[in-house]
């Protein structure tokens, strides 16, 4: 049964791949299931049809017969739960990968997320470079434990799992900012997991959809 | 085996359950297994011990024999697929309910996180207000479309499960805030949780603790 997605029809990253599809479209590029993707617009985000599917009216989501889910996080556990590849196999070295992707999305996300928001609505504010320094501050802590744990290690915790797919994800809304270059061992990891095979198949394709989108204006 | 989590041995929320071993005492209290706890100072939290533990030097952390695991939400995830009665066991619904676990840690917890931290570093700023504005119109978004999701239903998507277990764990930051009152189906909701036997065995347990940190001072 081929998974339908859904993602931005026009993406306001201008097809950086900074998008949660983007996560979902790489773990199933990894495990080598073809996938079909319904392109919303804004409005259709907010539309009745998609709050049943999606109820804070987002992207992405994933349908396979008769299952629904959103929260990228999740898609991406349960296509690495269903495939091989993305999770070890071992129970031990499962939960510790699980783990990881809990941190990536709950440790690691939330003050980088907080950096794009404030560069979105406090760019006005008076106060906007104050509120950075805090901001960035939290960021750095993140990275320098990122930093110690990794070392020269290629991954998390032995080989590419579906953690590395969501921290590099999230650690790639960094770029332009200049914080992964302080911390040269994240940005290298960074890097090996934006040079894989898969992940450059899934970039293409959603940034495909970008400049489809511009060339219909 | 009895597993070993780890917590403050004096918490700075003042035993009310705020803390994030409340969640792992709290699931482990629903499946009826005993564990034992291990109480750090915050010194002994950022020494090399518990840092091998949780990269992070936070609580809490979970051992099982030779397993050991840190993120409130992996450790939770651990224990609801180990032990029933945290999740659903029909395959959709249980992917489902893991899905509403990660938007209780990805979508809902990083503005109520804010909250807290605003709160916490920026309250003698003076863009504090600004900020605070913020910070709550991001939190009603959310609790917004959880009293829509809710309305009167007494969980997240059908019985009670470890979504409801971290999304509850979540919104009771708000407590004191006035943020639950404008939205009387998740107060209700928070409530709910809140009155479940293994809810008020793990808080009273946390409780002991900080009581017991108070009298030795």
């Amino acid at each position: 049964m081929k998974p339908v997605i859904t993602a931005f029809e026009a993406s306001p990253d201008g097809g950086q791949g900074l998008a949660r599809d983007m996560r979902v479209r790489w773990a199933l590029e990894e495990v080598g299931q073809s996938y079909d993707v319904r392109l919303l617009s804004f409005a259709a985000m907010k539309a009745p049809a998609h709050l049943r599917l999606h109820p804070f009216g987002q992207i992405p989501t994933y349908e396979e017969g008769d299952l629904q889910l959103f929260e990228s996080g999740a898609i991406v556990l349960h296509i690495a739960q269903k495939h091989r590849g993305l999770l070890p196999t071992e129970e031990n070295a499962r939960a510790r990968a699980i783990a990881w992707m809990f941190a990536a999305l709950n440790s690691v996300e939330p003050p980088i997320f907080d950096h794009d928001i404030a560069m979105i609505i406090d760019q006005d504010k008076s106060w906007h470079h104050d509120r950075m320094v805090v901001v960035e501050g939290r960021i750095r802590d993140r990275l320098r434990v990122l930093s110690h744990h990794l070392g020269d290690a290629d991954w998390l915790d032995g080989g590419f799992s579906a953690a590395d797919l969501l921290m590099v994800t999230v650690l790639r809304m960094l770029h332009g900012t200049g914080l992964l270059d302080e911390f040269p061992f994240v940005a290298r990891y960074v890097a090996r997991g934006e040079a894989r095979p898969a992940y450059l198949r899934a970039f293409d394709a959603q940034r495909a959809v970008f400049l489809a989108s511009q060339r219909q204006k």
